[in-house]
């Protein structure tokens, strides 16, 4: 009989309820605790049966062996890292791609300090995407990858942009869904590795509910001139009523496209693309988390410890199958 | 100054030819030598700078850090990898899958007992393909994946199914191009996890030159009847001139596609598709094949020995980017 990972789910939002579905659908994985700093407002809504603790119950975490880390990247992920670190094994999805670094560092010096492994930026992008930019160049030796995001009809909703808009003076609720510009996609494609600007590779859609008596033209003058979130993209604002927006823009739908394009030998062309597309984007990076857990538990029994990306992890390790199920239904 | 990795190529025919031109484009590698079985052959074609040699020249080489087997999977592949596992690291593209476990076994035994490195079945598919596959079952457990090939207009070429054709009675020369069913592909998109026979997945669309007053019925008969290679699948065959041969079907494209759809949470959709495209499959696995030098050496210098598919090789290893480029430009 396989002995399970025992994992503390820290943090219970999106990603943490995703968590919850996925350990339900991978045996080897079972839930220790729950650790929230808002306990009460977790047990209320899973019941006294589920294990939910204070955020600093080191106590509780200690029947863990592996702890997802479910925060966000701006504000809890810098502490919560360093501080779960110390202590255990931590999955995390740190995606500031500019702090990436920094943080990388900052959990290795603490992981291998504490002589435990952090797997951190871990999810589809950072995360798969970076593999598959990883993959690009090195096969295609010159080839630029890109990345394109919202490439089916109904776009990917971005959680930042819609939370930006949300603070917009008169705006009660939005939702933004990004969309990829298929043209640029193309021009990818065709092997010219062209230089695109970010509003040559998408474009920004609001559906954004006003307030009673707000003032909608200046709204929509505010969110498209917001330095950064929208000003360089072109954005389409649709007012809509609560309703509506709760009706038909509910869910986290998200889809990415990595591409490289280059050439083989004398002049060959060569095409790699890669697509992810998600019901439920929190769920897919939740799952993706889980996985890592393996990895984890893997890599602390060699021995090692310190920070790991998806790029530094043997693919396998990732995996429920031993090496023999992998080569004879995999490979 | 980074030091060189040192390539010996073993075997110079479409994959050795191949790695030549890889090793152009990658400014940490270095030709030490081709090991061939046809010396005079290929110092003729190559000119009397190039260090070729025998292929039990064990003395050439000695100068190389890493020999690529660019041998056949069926007759050159079981006897060439253990025969240079001995002495070197070494890298192979063997891609019988049936049989792949066994010459992992194989070679693992070899290289650990030698203290080499041999990286085996590395390429497009085994290699990147079973990659995805391995990741997409991870991430969506119970999702299966299907591999396609020849999903453009054009086909995919085979050269098993071109070479078994050639051996029919009455034929000079053939050509054949795998198609993928496009409904199949959708019926996996749509998330069914269908049950799908070779058949169902594939036709194979055969360009066929009869010898003069060969019997074109009978050929194309014998063709659409060969067990294993043909019967299972829709076939079309169609007769040409050695000119049009020639002409239109030149070169080695092919391409394929992995597909994993699943769910996450209760019921969420996920879908992850992997698409390769190349204008040349022999040069793409030479590339593949020549960053996997990279990967080798840097196992070596762990101190690993013994067998390495692409599920054992953290994703690093095959780039020539360090780590604090790989965050900063690629995570």
């Amino acid at each position: 009989m396989r002995t399970t990972i025992k994992l503390a789910v820290i943090g219970y939002g999106n990603v943490g309820r995703g968590v919850m579905k996925a350990i339900d659908k991978n045996d080897d994985m079972e839930l220790a605790c729950i650790l929230s700093r808002s306990p009460d407002r977790v047990k209320k809504e899973l019941g006294a049966n589920v294990p939910v603790f204070a955020a600093d119950d080191f106590e509780a975490l200690k029947k863990a062996d592996v702890a997802i880390l479910c925060g966000g990247s701006k504000d809890d992920l810098p502490v919560q890292g360093p501080f779960y670190a110390k202590h255990i094994n931590t999955i995390d999805s740190y995606d500031n791609h500019s702090q990436a670094l920094a943080y990388f560092t900052s959990m290795d010096e603490t992981a291998r300090n504490a002589g435990t492994v952090a797997c951190v930026s871990i999810g589809w992008d950072p995360g798969t995407f970076s593999l598959e930019r990883v993959l690009g160049n090195a096969f295609m030796p010159g080839a630029k990858t890109y990345g394109f995001y919202g490439t089916g009809p109904r776009g990917g909703l971005s959680m930042g942009h819609s939370d930006a808009i949300r603070q917009v003076e008169g705006v009660q609720d939005a939702r933004q869904y990004t969309h990829a510009i298929p043209e640029a996609i193309e021009q990818v494609r065709s092997g010219e590795n062209p230089e695109l600007k970010p509003g040559d590779m998408h474009w920004r859609e609001c559906f954004v509910v006003a307030k009673d008596g707000a003032n909608t033209g200046a709204i929509e003058n505010e969110i498209k001139n917001m330095s950064g979130y929208f000003a360089p993209y072109k954005t389409v604002v649709h007012f809509v009523s609560q309703e509506e927006l709760d009706a038909k823009y509910a869910g986290f739908p998200h889809d990415g496209l990595v591409i490289g394009s280059g050439t083989t030998g004398d002049g060959n062309k060569a095409l790699v693309e890669y697509r992810n597309t998600w019901d439920s984007n929190p769920e897919a990076t939740a799952n993706i988390l889980v996985a890592h857990a393996r990895a984890a538990t893997r890599l602390a029994a060699d021995g090692k410890s310190g920070a790991f990306t998806i790029l530094d992890i043997p693919p396998a390790y990732l995996s429920p199958h031993s090496r023999e199920e992998l080569i004879g239904s995999f490979l």
